[in-house]
């Protein structure tokens, strides 16, 4: 990727989280960037094309995560399955716990934009089926009970973090992460 | 409450829910209401103070939906836990699905106002807290383990929600609330 374009994705990241998608203005990103105008335009169509696009690059992250986390094939499905979580939660402490993206974007947008509201669900989708092709994994081999279903388990897994990701960045800090977690693997595998 | 002040309360409640805080209009909700701008700052001081008083409204129907589901003593007080959220589930459907408002405008607001983020979080920790009060009762009478810290269950129940509630807006059906409770409810009970 155009480095001014990765640095304006970067950059746009960042604001969206801290002040939402309404809260941006491309004029205070072009400051902050001291990128010129003609340049964003070069790049993008519009704000809405740009906030699309910042969400694929988040996307890509969390790709990169899971393929990290899921790939670790020496450890149980189960711990993998974790392990993607608390590496999702590493990032959140490293923005100063401001929550997640996606969640952000989707509450604030998808009332009004069926655009976003699409394109946030799908990429909560897609985590949920990632997770659950590794659930699947930790069923067939007896680590948690056979009657799971794991789609369904990947996306109330999905679901609760979100939920915990909202808390966390009510309080700024990650223990609703962690308690949201704890519960949900001690559950998982209780029978 | 005077009845102008209700009204607007009321469309900005469902204004915000749908378009976000960002995205309302003093002058459409006036447009919306047909009430003169004169009104709207002889009951509020701007925009800012209308929300948090449409907080304050919310809130009142919170606590209104914990009295009627909590203080129903003739039901064990798990099942009482759970009609609250079958309540709320309710009142979503009744709006088509657009989620919370207390996670909508959580989202949306508390990385760039302080006073949001105080606010909400009061609001979520308040319902936690009167949920945990009658999950102690749950596990006085043995309906979840010994072990069960009632605080930190209602805490985890409300941010497990608050992410299906998130799910909810952006597929618009309960089915994410359904399959966070029946997970929570079956988690909490097991031994």
């Amino acid at each position: 990727m155009h480095e001014t374009k990765l640095r304006l994705i970067q950059t746009g990241l960042a604001l969206i989280l801290a002040r939402g998608y309404n809260g941006l203005g491309i004029q205070e990103l072009l400051d902050e960037t001291g990128i010129p105008k003609g340049s964003f335009y070069h790049h993008f169509e519009g704000k809405e094309d740009f906030a699309l696009q910042v969400v694929d690059a988040y996307m890509a992250q969390a790709h990169a995560l899971l393929d990290a986390t899921l790939g670790a094939l020496d450890r149980p499905p189960l711990e993998r399955v974790r392990s993607f979580f608390e590496a999702v939660r590493e990032g959140y402490a490293a923005q100063g716990y401001l929550g997640c993206f996606f969640g952000a974007l989707g509450q604030e947008l998808s009332g009004s934009s069926e655009v976003f509201r699409h394109k946030i669900e799908g990429c909560m989708a897609t985590i949920a089926s990632r997770l659950a092709t590794c659930l699947e994994e930790a069923r067939e081999r007896g680590d948690i009970p056979a009657s799971t279903d794991p789609a369904q388990m990947a996306n109330v897994l999905v679901n609760a973090w979100e939920g915990a990701a909202l808390r966390t960045r009510l309080v700024r800090n990650g223990d609703p992460l962690d308690g949201v977690l704890d519960f949900c693997f001690a559950a998982m595998t209780a029978r």
